[in-house]
């Protein structure tokens, strides 16, 4: 399969999988279930999900083991965003092209609404690792998701990220708020698929190496893209990291120091698969894509 | 043991896991764990860990055996008080005689202050359920504590609560906001603490019905007092209810009928414990203690 036919049918099972998990806008509380699904449904790359099923796929499990899992860490991905977007956050109005969660549904509905699906991720979590894991890893599934969504994780890195606002920041900083902010969830999230499906530790830890690698290239190819990239492609405008005066990459290495780390973090990535053979194919493949895109 | 000697003692030792199971505000990023501890520590009466744990104790268990889950409902509970006194919600400036957590630390802190305790509670219990839970019931312990949280629960309640300020509520829609914004939390907080050290499913069962009647009138309770208390008893201005348009027990029924409500559910508590004898005491000394209760 070529890799945008796999990213196309991938997609496709997160996005029906996304609907059926998310309550329906007629279950009572319906505001907040609209506001949910508004922006978990929005049009996105599910790159997260994709790599829980890249990841269990990679370790020879199916993607029907992992989907509950996948769904929950769009969820968390999602409710990072809508709280992000926030007044008393980043104030955004606009998130891939469309009105932001608090725009359309007022600041309250929105804080509760990524409140909810954070809550809802965990129960995906659960509900998933109680049917397909080994019992003795459930807790530790778990565990390893609140880390990498937590103080020690995700939000870790917002925090510092929102104090280093205005300020310059040390090399230092910024890997820490990348590492933190972006890379935890995407590298949790192959180690996620693989450990629902009982990997083996090796392959785990190889998992864990090319996620860290691929998130950070990630986090990277989202600044340059915020310099570079156009309203059109990005669904928002560009120049806004600067305009808030956030710490990125470009604004402390240059643009073409910035791609040259990028490089080698994808080459990184694709070394550390190499254990993994021709089934870790599909996340070579993501790998490029996440060099390569334009948005 | 006197109640008061339980209460005290259980809550020295809920105080004492709450300090040690958040992480030290020496540890980054320092601004989200002092504002998580801020709002956590506060003083506070841990009704919940302390039904965790009475729950735990009223089928044969131990407080050691459900400490961290105790931990984490109290967590559950502070993060929902953080969010709801947001400016963008309730915008309340004291709780517990304190400055609210964003009027010290900003609403951006809060707001991620508010989702890292959330995200740490379920950390706590899958912790707490991979040490001590049989296997089977690891999944739907923290399956039925997300439902209890979310819109299906507590986050359900806020929302129809948010939505129903400054109109005139149905006594339906009014114990749908209680049921779901308070019950669901200490129903559930009852039923974990039991199910953790592996309770029989009448004893489950009986704890659920308990737990639901002990919500209610707690709720009740607390609009009576927001009616009748004084700023010192409360820590917060009384009247603030009816300042903000909520919906009420005393408004929508009165402030005798809402009294006879809480004592008719404090007697329903008693009866579903029944089944439990003499282990459940302290939970009965519990609903003694939330029908009479000055703050």
């Amino acid at each position: 399969m070529s890799l945008t036919a796999y990213l196309e049918a991938h997609k496709a099972l997160v996005d029906a999988a996304l609907d059926r998990l998310l309550p329906p806008e007629t279950t009572p509380p319906g505001t907040a279930h609209k506001s949910m699904r508004y922006s978990v449904l929005a049009p996105g790359k599910r790159l997260r999900p994709i790599l829980v099923i890249a990841g269990a796929e990679a370790v020879g499990g199916k993607a029907s083991s992992v989907l509950e899992a996948a769904c929950a860490l769009e969820m968390i991905h999602a409710y990072s965003l809508i709280h992000d977007d926030l007044p008393a956050m980043d104030d955004d109005d606009y998130r891939r092209g469309r009105l932001t969660n608090h725009k359309v549904f007022g600041d309250a509905i929105a804080i509760l609404a990524g409140d909810a699906l954070l809550t809802l991720a965990f129960r995906l979590i659960a509900d998933n690792a109680a049917r397909v894991a080994d019992p003795a890893f459930i807790g530790q599934i778990i565990a390893q998701v609140a880390d990498a969504a937590g103080t020690f994780g995700m939000v870790g890195g917002q925090v510092v990220d929102i104090e280093s606002e205005g300020m310059t920041v040390s090399p230092e900083t910024l890997d820490y708020i990348h590492l933190h902010k972006t890379a935890a969830l995407i590298r949790v999230s192959l180690r996620t698929g693989a450990m629902l499906v009982g990997a083996r530790e090796a392959d785990v830890a190889a998992l864990t190496e090319a996620g860290e690698s691929l998130g950070l290239a990630f986090q990277i190819v989202d600044d340059i893209l915020d310099v570079e990239g156009s309203l059109e492609e990005l669904g928002k405008t560009a120049g806004s990291d600067a305009r808030k005066q956030k710490a990125t990459y470009p604004a402390v290495h240059g643009i073409e120091k910035s791609r040259a780390r990028a490089r080698d973090l994808i080459a990184r990535t694709k070394r550390a698969l190499e254990p993994l053979g021709s089934a870790a194919e599909p996340i070579r493949g993501l790998a490029d894509f996440v060099y390569e895109r334009r948005s």
